[in-house]
């Protein structure tokens, strides 16, 4: 298998966990965002929608949505489940993976964004922004696109967007307050949804995280980060990556 | 079990038409949003998004989201089952599902909520209005109040809306050239998503669902609706059931 994936994308790490959890070998093909390389054809013949990640499983077969990704890889890998057998804890397990998709992904999108695309997208001439715009499928994408090239994203709108986004903690704390993990006392996908928020969260605004303000996600992030495959699946601090994909830009 | 719900919903009209097909008997709670009960304390607690449906299983368990609702079901009672069982088929079923509330939803929205709410929301005064939106939990849906109370959706808007939602009808083509059904050649939830959808567009334009137009869709619509389960749901016709509820509200 070849797991197309940004490696700052929320939705690539999710994925790169999951992998990593079940200990599910596959071949990396990382994608680069900041070149747009997920609106070549090539991509868009995997994913339709033009974003990462995508999983290329067999000839003639692959799947997007890191959501489905996941659930396939638990379908069709059973061992090491990652998701609750009863139906009623799968179903809230789904839902707080729908939570972070639908709550956190929108928001996180205006703040990332706002640091690794804007500087170069800000720089394009009309003519450049024009041809870019032409090769992204989806209205919602190329809205956001034109907002990072013409119309950043106001501070208004980044305060909004982190707030929305830090929601994530205050329903995590309420959760974990019956359960060592997020859904039915045992870690599963939902655990896996949120890390990827709670990485980027530690980063832009650790305050949020400390043990005073919440105590049961900071002791959830703590043991969350000391699992093996946490390290496998590669979740290098955002900013360090920028800098190195920069200095990389600026040499090479 | 008690289904709370909206007669016109579409994300309800899932639920019934899957509880229908299982065989599943339940209590019907019908959920008046032109009165916005789904707004109540009493139904926050059982979905704090403030939309239907939701499913209300015992004594403190309940579930909301519509995907997530089907998928209860199918795991929780495993006769005739609605998903394929290949894990990759199964995968393909969810993104159908996936597309449906991502891409069909909030399009649809534009078209109905222009219909069924903007003649009584654009009566309201502001303190009205005002004291509504306090009651509204998410941002999403405030805005989509406010637009139908006081800037309804434009003429381009909605002729945006309605190509946005046919697009479904050039997927569903493709995927029945070589399936009976959507996925994996057997009727499953990615039928029964597709459904309340295709049954507003054989209302709001026919003509797309013409054997010329969409042969193979035009035929799984009139399969569709030959099912018994498809009666038991209870699709009444959008217009007939708004007259209805209006003639209704003007008599009593």
């Amino acid at each position: 298998m070849k797991l197309f994936h940004g490696w700052l994308s929320s939705a690539s790490r999710r994925v790169r966990l999951c992998m990593a959890e079940k200990g599910i070998p596959y071949e990396s093909v990382p994608v680069d965002l900041s070149r747009q390389e997920q609106h070549s054809p090539a991509y868009l013949a995997l994913n339709p929608d033009g974003v990462v990640p995508a999983l290329q499983i067999g000839p003639g077969e692959s799947l997007y949505e890191s959501a489905t990704i996941c659930e396939y890889l638990d379908d069709k890998y059973p061992e090491r489940p990652l998701r609750p057998a009863d139906p009623y804890q799968r179903a809230l397990m789904r839902n707080v993976v729908r939570w972070t998709d639908d709550k956190c992904l929108p928001n996180l999108l205006i703040l990332n964004w706002s640091l690794a695309l804007q500087p170069a997208a800000s720089r394009w001439s009309d003519a450049e922004l024009k041809a870019k715009l032409e090769r992204i499928p989806t209205a919602e994408r190329r809205e956001a696109w034109v907002r990072i090239a013409r119309r950043p994203y106001t501070d208004e709108e980044k305060a909004a967007a982190w707030q929305a986004l830090v929601a994530l903690v205050d329903k995590m704390e309420d959760m974990l307050s019956s359960s060592a993990w997020l859904v039915a006392d045992a870690y599963s996908l939902a655990d896996i949804a949120a890390a990827p928020f709670i990485a980027r969260i530690d980063e832009i605004g650790p305050q949020v995280l400390d043990a005073a303000a919440h105590p049961r996600v900071h002791d959830w992030w703590s043991r969350m980060r000391q699992r093996p495959a946490f390290a496998a699946a590669r979740f290098e601090r955002f900013d360090d990556s920028l800098r190195a994909r920069r200095a990389g830009a600026a040499t090479g």
